[in-house]
């Protein structure tokens, strides 16, 4: 990894109550200052136009002490770095992390505590952090709130979902602020476990849009041993206020010092791409602590698992109601157990034909017939196969064909039990050569009385990361807190999946079409996605006729998902039979890459479209992605992206023209024409639909 | 093992609401009935007196309903069961269980949910449980409260500790049931952490003494899965009801049916050594479920510990004032580090001379520092020594001289951190070759909220026991639950701590001269203390002038609780240095066994005396222990335990006549006689004073 970057150190001498910091580009304006009170005070321009007003900032002690007032500014510092660095994996291979750096440093009358503000200001954005630096009267505390506050400059619009301590798995309303009221959504929507804060409480990553036509968006980066950070909104103020996820006993953070809060972001641009392609939070986060990353590859892989969302085959083994005690009864096998071994070796058959690197085996472990619901603390053990699911032959039949088997560890929310067995289970997969696992979050979360997103639960999916980079292996969490770039530092931690994906079209309302338009503007923003897109099989009548289900998408925007989606590690979800039926189709989900050279996000706007081409890493293949929500949309997209001089094939996997999500979802048609960087491209996308080119050099 | 028993099953016809059982000797009887609002009742006589008056049983689950009322019978059976085991270490090499058993089958009205009580009558007590049989309409449940009343029938004598969360090492109170009161109690008792439940909450086992001569006892067994129980009293009417340890969030208990409560335990005998020699809560466990215990082995051991409670070295390595942030600046040797490689191999070298089994270090791994108090959770990883402990050298040292390092862990409370270390831990002692480890739990609970006493810390003690028994390693924890005999299943627990040890003598108020004469009516009916008797340098004005402190013994009698403080883990924990020092007092310390063929409890008055004489295993030899309380005493014992017909040297180990625990506490004297079966010895033990007695066969 080369890093090239400048740094310059500039000392001020101290001189007023308030400090004006600004990003390289002078776009954005930040001016900190303190109130009367001793509060500590920001607002941010953009363009010389407020987009966030006078706002407070603060953090308050359990013990009714706070560092929240009766501040003085002791010294302030602004510094410029300006550095490229390469990712592992990622959506381009060089990033640029430019910003210009703002210290203010504290101290507090009375208690001659101190604490430091760092603000950094990047082209697209602002960053903030608390840092409470090494001192005599600050050693171990408990952060019993934190009082960031956003106030933005007016009623716009928001993408936004219930700020759940538990769930990210919602789907996004659309709406004004001041309509933003967590009582006014259909709860019926699928998921399990739901922690709602309260009626005004929303989850960060928040995208908004400005009457003005300017993109907000606020986040966090780099929650690392501290909780997740919600946001509390005033409806009629669009003030928003740091909402910090609790522990058992109310208290947020345990933190001694000299330490660091995640950074809290705002983005603005009056170009959406310049949010949706920002490299900010990855750029907040530490590089990568692990030296040789060789053994971090991406990886598409099929699975099973879709065969049991879809009804056709179950994670258990002896039957589902077969549920209580089963630990004292021999398991009498139902007949429909997903996870045998005939049935894996099927699935690797079909990776091995098409050029997949893995498979991922759900249901493998005994523990399902009594897994969810409950609270139970010992469900799984991370190492006993059914009776059904022949480890060493297994992998030792992949290894013949080639490919890599991924693990699957759900903990049924059970941290305690997982933690407890998590050696063993990486000694497991280490003996049978698993480059990978999926974990799995489902369910209230033990020790009893945390929250997925609280500071134990951060800590924990951070735990799991570090130590599978112990072991050399790749992780993918499900329902686990959403990632805030903590991949950079951990390369190895792969994909998450803490949001709502694709599995919820199987047996739920699903993801309206809009879903995957705002997902790259939120949930992406903090890292990879494995949202397992590649769905041909739309409609759940073809499994039970009786079923109203179905994948809200046409086919080809399921092709689309692939490089609209970022992920290293993706999956082709669908079942291999399904995909031997449209082999023309599939081919696109065989050909398209997993990690990238360069990304151009080419249109974009949250709720409604996103174009990205994409040129793979080491190659000159370029893939282009074009989504669209609930409405039909046309558009000519330039490929000035293109090498010029090159001449391209480029298959287009495009909607059908009579293609519709709900009425014709499967209607799609491919042509291959040639082309070169002059050349423009129309795209006619249905409702709820997509187009997928590839681009192959043919000189 | 061998197992004799006999089993006899008597099916009765159900008859009445009301049923009787009775002890095998039919000294005790129970009654057990329902009350008009099916209340489950019942009541104990004992030698047709009233020992414990009517007292409802109930459980409260979560979510306001009850198994407390509303009950019917459904049927009763009554089963005799006895027979005798053998435990792998113990006070005797074959342990009679013979109960008769009751169980009463309850059904709910309304609920139709079942409830079973299932009590024994041995001849020294009644037990019950309740059993949560497998059925339609009970299967998860959250237990919110369990009220299973104790209501004795006067107001006894009571020795009694406070009802704390978090420890049970306090001084014992000796007060009738009235004046219990836990305000008045002196809280400057060198306990770091309380959590003190309330003013009339007290630990059981309490012990208690009737003014007609009678001796109670309500304790538990089979703690598994459930958290302790403490006893609210109420002072007026004498009546104690059963307290459960919460969890953060203040539940109780989270089981499954079929499952089982604990045992609670009554033990009522007008002879206190009856008491004192139970095997009910061993009998109370299940057996073993080690196959292969052969690698449990009984340990006389010496440490790097006791130098560091009387000030002489350090636990670590750069000086406790150095704590903050120490794991950014490189460590300074403060150069008073107990645990180096020179000090190590000086303990196992006295090991080796004097022949004991085992050294323990204390303080060998980076963490000191900054450990304790500020309830951090990633304190220690068991695995990194100090620079100046040399892990590999010491360890082959240790082997050349045939003795066995002891494995130190102090989880400094933070318990989620050490069960991601564990297995870890564990790797480095079987690289290293060490069969035990004493573990530490000073500090509050990680996961957070968490006490000392509640089910997920029961059920952590108790994981780590099995965990150890994988490795064929055996365990010694500290700060845990006090034990309830899962030592019987798990005889790698080998001991605990769990009780105000030896050290509280170092360096706080101590324990009274009574201490230990109330130890084996109370903590010890649970398991091995692993006390840390043998202090030969009692007052701490040896090492520092200044200093007041004094262990409340006098030399002889901490010679005598190596036998009346039954532990197969015996630690002589003076310093190598005080024992040279007094070489024909250790000489008993080096002779008395720690496994055990017979126990002869020949005196016992709780809070006053306790004599004891023990045939160690697989050997002619016996042991006898005599302590006394604050007050001296003399008796004359009949030696008709010893084998008749065959002479033994006796050398008698007893406190000098001018003896007095303060005045002159290293005054003893030895002298060797001869005697039979026959002989009778007088024993004159000084004011907190004791005498030892070794008896090796001559023909």
């Amino acid at each position: 990894m080369k890093n090239t970057f400048t740094f310059v150190l500039m000392l001020l001498v101290f001189s007023a109550k308030a400090q004006t910091l600004q990003s390289p580009s002078k776009e954005i304006t930040l001016r900190f200052s303190i109130s009367d009170s001793g509060t500590p005070l920001y607002q941010l321009d953009y363009k010389n136009k407020p987009v966030v007003s006078k706002s407070m900032l603060g953090i308050y002690l359990k013990g009714n002490t706070d560092l929240a007032a009766n501040f003085k500014i002791d010294n302030v510092k602004t510094t410029t770095f300006n550095e490229t660095w390469q990712p592992v994996l990622g959506e381009q291979s060089n990033i640029v992390n430019h910003y210009n750096e703002l210290t203010v440093a504290l101290s507090q009358n009375g208690t001659n505590r101190k604490l430091n503000i760092i603000f950094r200001l990047f082209d697209e954005g602002m960053a903030f952090r608390y840092e409470f630096p090494k001192q005599p009267h600050l050693n171990y505390f408990i952060i019993s709130d934190e009082k960031s506050e956003f106030n933005v400059t007016g009623n716009h619009k928001t993408f936004w979902i219930p700020g759940d301590f538990d769930s990210q798995e919602y789907a996004y309303n659309e709406t004004k602020i001041s309509d933003i009221n967590t009582d006014k959504i259909d709860l019926n929507n699928g998921i399990g476990l739901k922690s709602i804060a309260g009626k005004f409480v929303v989850q960060s990553p928040l995208m908004m849009k400005t009457d003005a036509g300017l993109y907000l968006n606020l986040f966090e980066a780099a929650v690392v041993n501290y909780p997740v950070m919600h946001l509390d909104v005033n409806p009629q103020t669009f003030a928003f206020t740091s909402r910090l996820v609790p522990n058992a006993i109310g208290d947020k953070a345990y933190l001694q010092a000299p330490c660091v809060s995640p950074w809290r972001t705002v983005m603005v641009s009056d170009d959406a791409r310049k949010i949706v392609s920002s490299k900010m939070i990855l750029n907040l986060n530490e590089p990568s602590k692990i030296d040789d990353t060789s053994w971090i590859k991406p990886m598409k892989y099929v699975g099973i698992w879709w065969e049991m969302h879809v009804g056709k085959s179950t994670w258990d083994y002896a039957g589902s109601q077969n549920a209580q005690n089963t630990e004292s009864q021999e398991l009498i096998a139902s007949g429909k157990h997903g996870a045998t071994t005939a049935n894996t070796k099927r699935y690797i058959d079909f990776a091995a034909k098409h050029g997949f690197d893995g498979v991922l085996v759900e249901g493998w472990n005994v523990g399902w017939e009594d897994w969810f619901g409950n609270w139970k603390e010992e469900v799984f053990d991370f190492t006993t196969p059914y009776p059904d699911f022949n480890l060493a032959e297994i992998n030792a039949y992949a290894q013949s064909k080639g490919v890599k088997m991924i693990m699957h560890h759900e903990t049924s929310g059970s941290v305690a039990n997982y933690e407890r067995h998590l050696d063993r289970a990486l000694e497991l997969m280490k003996r049978y050569g698993y480059p990978a696992a999926k974990s799995g979050y489902v369910g209230r979360i033990i020790p009893r009385g945390e929250f997925h997103d609280g500071q134990t639960m951060v800590n924990h999916f951070n735990f799991v990361a570090r130590r599978f980079a112990d072991y050399k292996m790749m992780v993918n969490s499900h329902e686990s807190s959403r990632p805030t770039g903590y991949h950079r530092t951990y390369p190895n931690y792969i994909a998450a999946e803490a949001a709502r994906g694709n599995e919820f079209n199987a047996w739920s309302v699903g993801n309206p079409p809009m879903h995957e338009t705002i997902l790259p503007f939120t949930r992406l923003l903090g890292g990879p996605m494995d949202y397992t897109p590649g769905i041909f099989e739309i409609k759940m009548s073809a499994y039970d006729k009786t079923k109203k289900e179905q994948v809200h998408t046409t086919l080809a925007k399921q092709l689309a998902l692939y490089v609209t989606m970022y992920s290293p590690l993706q999956m082709a979800a669908d079942l291999p039979e399904n995909y031997e039926k449209y082999p023309d189709a599939f081919q696109f989900i065989k050909e398209v890459a997993a990690d990238w050279q360069e990304s151009r996000y080419l249109e974009a706007e949250p709720g409604d479209y996103i174009t990205v081409a994409r040129k793979a890493k080491g190659s000159e293949n370029w893939f282009l992605g074009a989504i669209t929500d609930e409405n039909a949309r046309s558009t000519e997209i330039k490929l000035d992206f293109l090498t010029p001089g090159k001449k391209y094939k480029a298959v287009v996997y495009q909607d059908g023209s009579d293609a519709d999500w709900q009425e014709n979802p499967k209607s799609y048609a491919i042509k291959t024409i040639q082309v070169t960087a002059k050349s423009k491209i129309k795209l006619h996308l249905a409702k709820g639909g997509g187009t997928a080119i590839s681009f192959t050099p043919v000189n």
